[in-house]
Formats: structure tokens, C-alpha cells, sequence
């Protein structure tokens, strides 16, 4: 029997991938020291620094609003403001963490399908050196944003061109940042290239992890004290090995890039699917393991009863459908049979006489 | 082969306990909703009302330092002070977390074996209500304490006491509870109860966990918004099933007291062992998980090359061992063996005579 | 000869008023207590009860940005956000205090001529109970607006109604709330009655004063540890009898409406003016002692160099007229007589044949 | 008839000087432009440029707890902490305003008569590197301290190279500088070049000014953006003139040393007439405008009604009397013969036979 839970609710629904659990239990031999001095974690770093070049530093932390707020506050001074989408976790789902954690302002900026253009930067790079105004400093992205579109490696190169241009560090809020890599066909280090990025949050949790993210600094840590910064912020692990092992796995023989092409063959299986169904449009590109769709409202009680989901607008009536390491092609036939199920009890759309 | 790093250096060096661990593997099953609402937290949470009382609120964080700065945070207003002992992890090992995150001063008060008493607490109980002075509003101690001896229950009831004479909410930094509970010979909840304690930091990470720490309101919630505060705090862990199924197999069938006994057991095999040493003086009396020794400096080099430990103080040279669940009494004969090669490399020191 | 700094520039040009300056100079005999506890500020304080109401509490800062970031500082918890105008000094010249203080996210919402509407809130008003999302706290609006437009107390009821509502609770940034008063012909309690007001910033650098602002609770202290956070907040005054002073005379007979009068009627005297030029566009209502007026961007230079202004906006090129308790009828015709010159010098502009 | 208040309760309850006020009423001439920018800030800027050293940054601020608080912002990052004394005002008297502001952790020693010594700051210059640890940056000194005493230039040295030797930054609270350079018969910038100061609060309202503290970094702004920081810590002036003519005329002519010299003279008469008491024990060097005096508990009570003054520690009775520009003889003359009055009502406690 399907569990009642299963189904697209959030990445962070499903478990720890098998591999990754695996790789936990062996990491659970005997002793090793603590706060990133285990071997586990040297390894990690090793791995991480193959992909995001050799001067990378590297920080371990517990979960991925931590690892955008700190990654922020190294790039930092609290007169600082920081510029992002109108659509990011950053501006609408830290509950005010940037703002109380660095003393920034967080400027939000129109997107299209949630990525951020230049030209909705620019009225914010104003009244430089003016002491009543809080001075811009990073431009924050997501990459995939959360609305499950990718900048393409073009686009990441224009905005690091206007971002050093205007004096602005670069920060990716990179929770998903495998299934954009998978999207572009591209490495994981491709994209802070292009970017020329400064912080880079990478995501585990959502990912297939038990728990755990790093704070990637690919020119090394630009506040040449990140470690402090991290303990003060009530992130410093103690038994890092298990942070480092799951990221180790993550990263050896490309599974990240496995679980990340599953994800979006999945989401875009899923979004044939859906396009099938005259009442139902997709709203934006499907390029990570994201579909928002705009459903019928009538259809949600009955649908979420059989294959979970969230509602993302009420009015009109948009869904989030969000696939997994572990979303299988029946849990995506069992959705497109309900949404068919409750087609056929309502046949009136279609019936109307258009002029 | 025995790892280098085996030892007696931390209980954050040895691993998770296998029956953790199960339950890690045995919660990795289908999806589960996120953010504390999953099955897993409610049974744990259950399970810890049992223990601290009904009106009990509980709230996962990740790790101890975050779990004493937010239980502060609960508890105070940024123009209070919190009163702690000289010796405390929030005064000395915290990197100033208290203060940046609450924005309180931290008074450090003089203790006896790490213990805090009453009269080292009332000089600091001044100038009420004058506004040019931080106002105390907490009283944090450590059970067991950092130097590793316990209070009494009848030490808390004065604690307590005092705390409500004088205004002050009580908070314990438990991040080894249990170990203190096994040696009072009582249950977990007799703690908090003897000490009417409104704030506990219950520790796992230290206890056999991978990590895990929970917030634990006996009272219920002072702040009536800690949820706020642990998001904007960097702390809402997502996958919290993984964090509430270690605490649920951590209560079952007291799990915790077979784990803290051993420890304790351990501790003062080591501590009977090390005391037959002339050349070795115990600091502290052996109540817990930790054993403070002096020890002739030149043995530190050597020994720590076998069993693994740290130098709490230089001068005089002053160590800490630390046993976990996992220690072995072949682990305490090695240190001790060793101890005894070095002592009859170096005959002199027993052979003054002494009036 | 007319000072090169004399002109429009902004009401904390001109210096002190001579009636306030008497009051100083006459509060300077022998020695008085500090911090408030002075004859001059029960005296202040009576006045400013018998005109916001008889369980007003009243703290003495330093100056504007102060008041306003304290007293959103009693009114929120660090995970609150502030509702405020897009044209805000609390969003745009703060350089960031609101945040950094209070740890709260500012919103800011899109105006008409500066004001706020309850549509214009609306959108903000979401995600009640969600620990993700910053929760609405307070809604901020200025009296008069940074564009020197003027709410009703029509527009105050609505407001202050939608606020209750909404639990939202209300705070006047009244930097220049005399102005308004004397616009709405009203006593100043009579404003923020009508808004059923929590918490007023009332100015007085800007109209008048040496230095010193009042933070007004009309219904008392909301956080009942204000004179503790205004301490922690750097802006506890030693020397409080030249604050209060100040107070004291400004609401005797009435200064207050005879400076506000004077300013509002040399505001719109130039305004008058302005409108004859076919070259000038008033940009908003003149409600107060603002006029904000597109003009020809090559007046600004030679203008400048005889009645100091700000552009306001360089593109189109909006300037900001700014009069004050000592701008003279000839202040204002040598503006516009220099305008006259500017444009008789340059005919062109509407009979240029251009190919 | 002399007013209830005058008397020795502090330097913050005299007035303005007359000269500082001549000063004020002559800068309100017409208009000034603001936030610094006056002539009358660029003429006391250089007079504190010719006092300081010509590469001095000075920055005006309102009151002596935002000078003391954003000096040490401009020092510091949040995971550093401050050393200072534990009779210090900035630990005792700031409500922990500079933990909340900086998020440093302030850690005070133990001085002899409030003066620190290299012996009592270096058991606090531990565990350097260590992340778990608040990273001493900065070393605090008052000058006069809080008791009144002064350190020499050479105990001044000797600090200075202390804390170079250990990077620390020193900072020097000059609430009451010109009393120290009265005392060691020096120039202002003699203290600062002797410890090689990096930040100084320079204070006036204690020394006859309306209100009104300057900032002083001799070597620049080590920030790069005290200004924001200023501007954010919520202490920019708007009417800067009237800060920065108090300075221009409390420099012209060494006003400031006629001042110290004769609150210092004052202080010694003072002293020297209590030391003719039997009953009186002066409690510290008199080095500057303070004198520390135990007195008889019963005299505190009627002598208070005739000259005011505070009881510094109530157990055993030790009051503070504080000299300011404008004590007289006279008022000394009257506290005197106060004490003689109430020492010739109760001749007993020198008589008593004791069993």
C-alpha cells in the first residue's frame, strides 16, 4: 500500500538515497575527531575542490537557510544590501533570517519565471557612497530557482559580467544545484565558472540526504574568518564525518548527476502528462524537478488524498508538484489517473459554447 | 588494529550507537512530511511529555550550541543578562553565540568543581531596574557540568528556589543529561522538576546520536513563538524524522540509562585506575562521563599517541578523558598500561624523600 | 548678502528657532538631574500628555532615525516584518538601522503621491501563523509623507481600522507631524486619535529644534522595557532638560502650529509661483512644506548656485523645494525670479524646428 | 539661595559653559547644510586634525555611549571580544549595549584603583585561532578611568605595546580626556600618541557642552565605513553645526584645559578638606574630577539634602563626588561644614568600649 505521505510534495519528503545511507553506516566505525578534522572530511573537501576548482574552501553545515545566510554574511558588511528575486526562499522563506543574522537589507527583484535579468537589477544599483542608503553588495541567485527554471550558462556569465561590473559579489543558492547541472548537461563546476561565483550554497537535504549542506567558497573564503563566522551562527557540527561521508558518496562516480537526471526525466514526464489535460497549464519551463501547474480548484482535495501535493496560489489555483531521487513512474501515472478520475465527474468545461 | 584516534579525547568522537543507528535505517522508509509534523516527531514528542511533564514543548534543533542560544533566546529580552558559571561551555566555548544571537551580556560567576552556588550568584543580583544595567534574567548551569560533577536534587530545589526568589528563569544546559540522571540514581524529568527548571537543552549528539539536540519547554513555550525563533535562528531542521526517531529509540526502554551507566561505569573504572598512580591527582570528583587528571607533562606526548586525549590545562598540565558508550574496559587497561611504561621510564619523582 | 547655503535645500538647513534658542539658553541655570528625572522634562512630559492623552509614555532620543528604529523596536519581535511606503525614509535613508536593530524584514508597498492605501497592504498580508515567512507586525506610514502629501483622518481611521483588523499595530513617522496638523487645521492628537496610533516618532530637528525627538506611546509603553531598549539603542540623552526644553516652548501658545503655518503657507506661496512657469510641473499635492517640481534639467545648475536645492530624481529631473520656519516671501521670489531669467535666456525649446 | 540639585552628583548635571553657549548662539546664523558637510564641522575637524595628528578621521556623534560602542563596531567582528576593566562603564554602565550592537563578547579584568595592567589582561590572550573561542581583538581603557585615576604616558606605553605585541586594537573611552591631561600636564594628542591609539571617544557633554561626542581615529577609519556604520548605528546628526561649534570653541584657547584644570583643582580642594575627617577614608588617588570617599552611613542621608551626590557602594558606605566647570569654593566649603555639623551630633562611635 502506498503511504498516504508519498508522493510530490517537497524533495525533502523523500529519505536518505540507499547509497547515501549506506555510506553513513560505514562511515560509523569507530572514532574520529570532531569539527572537520576527521578523514571523511578531507576526502569530501578533496572531491569538492576536483569540482569547484583547487582555491575552494570548503564549510560544512547542517541545513540550506544556514548555508545562504552564512554564505551571506561572509560576503557582508551589515550596511550591505542584497539583491534577489521577488520569487526566493532568500526574500520569502528565511522568516527574516538574512535580515537579522547580517543587519542587510534584502532587495527583491521582479523575475520572469523566476530568474533575475539585469535590467530588473539596475534600478536598484543607486545613490553608490550615500551614507543613508543601505549599499548593494551581492546579487543573490538560485540556480535552479524555485520555480524550477535554470539560467543557462550565457545568462550566468551575464549576470557575473554585471555583477563584478557594479561591484557586487555573487552568491548561488545552490539547494538543488545538481538538477540545473543535469539540465544544462553541464559539471556542478561549470556553472560557478560561468558564473564566476564568490559563495555557492550546496544542497544535500533536498537531494537525497539525511541532512547536511556546505558553504563553497570557490576563491577561498572572502572573510578570512568563515569558521568563526559558522560557530557564532550555531552551525559548527561536531561529528562532521557524517555530513562529509553523505557528500563523499554524493559525489563519487557522479551519483549526484544520476539522482539529479532521474529527478527531471521524472518532472518532465510528469508535465507530458499533464499538458495532456485541457484544464490543467503548466506555468513555467520544466528544466529542474519542479512543475507548477494551474488545476481546476475542485480537483485538489480529492488529488492530495491519494498523491500529496501543496497548493502555491489559492486564487488562481496553482500547484507545486516537486519530484525525488525516488519518484517513480507510477507514482506519476497514479496522479494522472486521479486528475482523469475527477475529469470525467466533471464534464461541464467542455460542454460550453464559446462564440 | 586499533584507529589512532580511538581514545578518550570527546563523546563527539565515537559514533552512533547501533541501536540509533537502526532506527535511522528503519526511518528511511517512503516519504515523510517535514518540519517537525511527521509521524516520527509526534512519537518522540509523546515520549518526552512522558518524561518532562504534559505541558511540555519540544523543538529539534541540530546541534547543543544552538539549542542553548535559542533556549536563551526564548527566554530573554536583548537588554537581560544571564548569569552561568566561569567554567560553562555558553561562556567560554560558544564564540560569543549567546551574545551576538540574544544580544544579553553573559555574567560569568565563580564556582567550586564547576558547580555554581547561591552565593556566588548574589553579587551579580544588583541594580534592579536601574536602566544603564543589564538586568539578569537567567540562570544557566550545565547537569552534569563541563568539569564533569553533578548537583543534587536538593542542589537544584535551592537553585530553583532562588531562581523564582529572584526573578530569574532556570535553564539547564543538558547536552549530557542522562549521564547526570545515571548518577542521581532518577529518571530525566527529575531533574527539571527538582529545579522547576522553564528551559532544557537536551542533548544527543554527545549521547550515541549522529546529531540531534532537542529544546525542551517543561512549562510550555515562554516565548509562545519559538518556532519563529528557530527558523529565523537558522535551525528548522527538515527531514526531522531523522532527529525524532533517533530520540524515540534513545527513551525506549531507557536506552539513555544503559548508555549513560556504561559511560559512568567507565569513568570511574578509569578514575579508581588512574588514582593508583603517585604521579596522578583526580581534579574533580568522578560523577559523570569525565575524568580530569593531572598527570606529569612529559606522559602526554607518548600516551596520546595511543589512546587519544585532550590537555584541558597546560600548566599545571591538566587532561581530560572522556568515556562514551562505546569505551571499553581494554580501552582504560591500554591508557593505564601506558601510563605505567611511562612511569617506570621515568623512575626519579617517587624516589625523593619526603619529611 | 544672502548665505550660498540659504534656500530649499531641506528643513534641517535653517538652525534654530529663536524662541526654542531663548528656552536653551534660559534652561542653562545651575545643575539639573540627568536622564529624564529633570523639572524640564516632567514639564515637557505634562505638555505632551495633555496633547496625546493622559497614558502617554514619552522618551527623549536624539534624533529621527533613532525614534523611528526604537520605537519599531517596542512594537516587533525580531521575526516581525514592517509594512511601509516604497517612497519610506524608513526603507530608503535608513541605510539599513530598521533591520540591523530590530532584525525584522522591511516591506515596502507602492504608493499614490506617497500615500499608502489598505489595497496597496493587502497582497502583504499572507502566510498568518507560517515559521517560514516573516510575520506582518506593523504598519509604518509618514505623516505627513516623504512627498509632502497629507492623510486625512479619514484616511488615518481607515488605516488604524484595517491595522486592528489586521493585528497589525500603527506607527506615525511624524519627523514633521506639526505640518500636518496645520495642513488638517487639527491638534496633533487629534492625528493620531484618528489612526488609533501605538507608537508616534515626533520630530523636532526638523522644525525648529537644535536637536531632540520624542518617542510617543499614546497608549503606553507597548514593551513595558522601553527606557531599556532605548539605552541598548545608544540614545539615552544625559543632559535631558535641553531636549525637553526644547518641548516645552515648541508646544507652548502654540510655536508648533505657528512654525507649521508659516512653513505650509510659504510652501504653497511657492508653489503658486512654480505653477506660472510652463516649464514647471508640480509633482504632488502641497500638503505641507515639500514641493517636489519637474523643471528643465539645465535650470538646476545656475539655479543652485542662488537657492540651494536637491534633484530628486535626475531623470526626468525632479527637484525638491523644502520651506522651513524662517523661508522669507524673498526667498521665494528670488527663486523665481531666477527661474524668469533662466527661461527668458532660453526661448527655444518650443519653436525649435529640428529635421 | 542655592538650587536642591547642585552639588557633586555628576559632571552631566552642570549646564552648558557660557562660552560653549555663546558658541552655539552664534553658529545659529542662517542656514548650514547638514550630515557634516558645515563649515563649522570642517573648522573643528581641523583643530582636532592639529590635536590628533593630520591623518585623524573624526566623526560626530550625540552621546558618550554611541561614541564608546560604534568605536569598538569600527574594530571589531562579531566573534571578536573586548577587553576591558571590571569597573568599567562600558561593562557595567551600557546595558549591554555593546555586546547587542557589535555581538562581541566584552570580558573584563580586575584592575588596582580601575587601571588595568598587562598582568591582569594576559590570562584572557588564550586560545588564539580557536573558533570555539571569542577572539580578543580590542583592549578598552577609560582615561580618567571611572575612579578617577589617570594613567601615566608610560602606563600608557606600556599598554600600547602590549597590545601590539598581542594584535589587539586599543580604543580609549575619553568621556573625560582633558581631566587626564590636566592631571599629567599634557596635550590631548600626547595620550593618544603615547598608546598608540587606534580609536578614541572624545566626549564633551560631561565637560560643558549641550550634548555632543566626537569619534577620533588618529590613524584613519579603520573601517573604511564608519560612516555607515554611524549612520546605521543610528547616531548621524543632521544639524552638525551645532555639535562642531561646541568643539571649535572647546578647543580655541584651550578652553578644554582651563576647564579640566580647574574641575581637577576643585576635586583636590575637596579631597584635601575630607581628609581631615577622622571618619572619612578618600578610597582612591584623586587624579582627576572625581573623588571616592567612605563616609559614615548616617551623614549620607542629611548631607544629600544640602549638596547632592550618589552613594557609589552602599556596604561599606562609599559615596562619589564628582567636580564639573562650575563648582565653586563655595560649594565645597558647604559639604564641609555639612560633615562637620553632622561629626560634632554623634561624637560616640570612636568612644565606644567593646566587650
Amino acid at each position: 500500500m502506498t503511504s498516504p505521505n508519498r508522493g510530490f510534495g517537497s524533495d525533502n519528503h523523500s529519505g536518505v538515497h540507499p547509497r547515501i545511507l549506506c555510506a553513513l553506516v560505514k562511515a560509523n566505525a569507530d572514532h574520529a575527531p570532531a569539527y572537520g578534522t576527521d578523514e571523511y572530511s578531507r576526502r569530501a573537501g578533496r572531491a569538492l575542490k576536483d569540482t569547484f576548482g583547487k582555491n575552494t574552501d570548503i564549510f560544512w553545515v547542517f541545513n540550506g537557510t544556514a548555508a545562504n545566510v552564512l554564505a551571506l554574511d561572509a560576503l557582508t558588511e551589515s550596511h550591505h544590501a542584497v539583491l534577489c528575486a521577488d520569487t526566493s526562499h532568500l526574500h520569502l522563506d528565511e522568516c527574516g533570517a538574512p535580515e537579522r543574522w547580517t543587519g542587510c537589507k534584502v532587495l527583491a527583484a521582479p523575475t520572469r519565471h523566476g530568474k533575475l535579468s539585469t535590467d530588473a537589477l539596475l534600478p536598484h544599483l543607486i545613490r553608490r557612497g550615500d551614507q543613508h542608503y543601505a549599499q548593494p553588495r551581492v546579487l543573490s541567485i538560485a540556480q535552479p530557482t524555485e520555480l524550477g527554471t535554470v539560467y543557462t550558462l550565457d545568462e550566468l556569465r551575464t549576470l557575473g559580467e554585471f555583477a563584478r561590473a557594479h561591484h557586487l559579489l555573487f552568491h548561488i543558492d545552490g539547494a538543488r544545484l545538481p538538477n540545473a547541472a543535469a539540465f544544462l548537461q553541464c559539471d556542478l563546476g561549470a556553472i560557478t565558472t560561468a558564473g564566476q561565483v564568490d559563495a555557492l550554497s550546496l544542497g544535500g537535504s533536498k537531494n537525497g540526504f539525511l541532512a547536511g549542506e556546505a558553504v563553497i567558497f570557490p576563491n577561498g573564503d572572502p572573510s578570512e574568518r568563515f569558521r568563526f563566522l559558522r560557530k557564532q551562527g550555531l552551525q559548527l557540527p561536531s561529528k562532521t564525518r557524517f555530513i562529509a561521508a553523505q557528500f563523499e558518496e554524493y559525489l563519487r562516480a557522479d551519483l549526484w548527476r544520476d539522482i539529479a537526471v532521474h529527478s527531471l526525466e521524472m518532472a518532465q514526464l510528469l508535465a507530458r502528462g499533464l499538458r495532456k489535460f485541457p484544464e490543467i497549464q503548466i506555468s513555467h519551463p520544466v528544466e529542474s524537478n519542479a512543475v507548477f501547474a494551474r488545476i481546476p480548484k475542485a480537483w485538489v482535495k480529492p488529488a492530495r488524498k491519494k498523491s500529496f501535493f501543496y497548493v502555491w496560489d489559492p486564487n488562481p489555483c496553482e500547484i507545486r508538484l516537486m519530484t525525488t531521487f525516488d519518484t517513480t513512474e507510477e507514482d506519476i501515472n497514479q496522479l494522472l489517473r486521479t486528475f482523469e478520475g475527477l475529469q470525467q465527474t466533471r464534464p461541464a468545461p467542455p460542454l460550453e459554447p464559446r462564440p
